[in-house]
């Protein structure tokens, strides 16, 4: 028997044309979205947001937004990933709230926070934005949100392909909080997935 | 019946306490290494690579390039996740090649590579190093090779605890293609998970 997750591997592809008619559920989407709750992030920050649009009026001022994309009012649901990177600041008072949710002695949240802020301040601002790095992590419940959808026989299109600042506008995002990562479209499929298309597994696997 | 995706998040936690001496058979790596094939990546790119790690060797010389983290000894499996972050520049001979594969129109793929240089050039670069998008790409897999590999009961520990330069040394990473991007454990628990900690699931979700 297939494994089920290669199998919603396997029917996910990055669904070009939606078929307008066909709404999700609100069984499978409170699926898709407890895939995006639990998803890991690094050191368990959770600096992200879901704005969940099915309202055809946000649908159709966002679509511009996003290369005039048919996917954003064809689709059933779009999800738009936001990130917090203001709180990946070591010295933000969220990171010791969230650090102190594990219940550790006060002198462990301390070390634990000292170690995520010589972290960041050595391996990772010096070679992104906090904005890059939180957005890394979105990829991950990206991931879950498409690889859950398909599982229950639900398309879904990743989408890179936005103006950030015009898609942060049209959606009145706080950019004080909140920065746009990640656009994923949901839906049924109006047609049948072309072949997928990937380099021979070879060339990107090495045994050590 | 739960969704097998879901009960295969439910089952991930980033698992500290690796039991080393169970290792994963040859038939389930396959089918976390076929998700990582498999894995989506923005227009397509696929510039990743995977070095799977089992020899005892080569992860005692890692394990100290990784805050010396007892779950790169301890895991049946080491993956390094690679991306190749030169392959990203709009004009490299790759993205003729890799768009070619679509089997387009000669005018198509051309217009095809022009949107994309458009694209990096006017959001991606000004926002985030090659390197950057490439590992949020990177990140993609990443969830999709945790997620595969708890639906069958193998344990991960995604790991952004690592000196890059230092680990990138002790692989004889050939840093004029490659950069080492994220790296994740695998194998079997050596005790009972930890509850498991989010914010309330209201705290990260808006319907509009």
């Amino acid at each position: 028997m297939m494994n089920p997750v290669i199998k919603a591997l396997n029917f996910r592809h990055a669904c070009k044309l939606f078929d307008p008619d066909k709404k999700i559920s609100k069984k499978i989407l409170d699926d898709i979205l407890t895939a995006a709750h639990i998803s890991p992030s690094s050191f368990g920050l959770e600096a992200w947001k879901f704005l969940v649009i099915s309202s055809d009026e946000v649908k159709k001022t966002l679509r511009p937004a996003c290369w005039n994309q048919p996917q954003i009012t064809d689709a059933s649901h779009v999800i738009v990933i936001l990130s917090k990177p203001k709180l990946a600041d070591p010295s933000h008072e969220y990171i010791k709230l969230n650090f102190g949710r594990r219940g550790l002695p006060e002198d462990a949240t301390k070390a634990y926070i000292a170690k995520y802020k010589h972290h960041m301040e050595t391996e990772v601002f010096p070679r992104m934005s906090a904005y890059a790095w939180c957005s890394k992590q979105c990829y991950i419940s990206l991931a879950n949100i498409m690889t859950t959808a398909a599982s229950e026989g639900i398309d879904t299109c990743p989408i890179e392909g936005f103006e950030k600042e015009w898609v942060e506008k049209v959606l009145n995002i706080d950019k004080s909080l909140y920065e746009v990562s990640v656009v994923v479209a949901l839906g049924y499929r109006a047609k049948e997935q072309p072949p997928r298309i990937r380099h021979p597994i070879e060339s990107i696997i090495e045994y050590l």
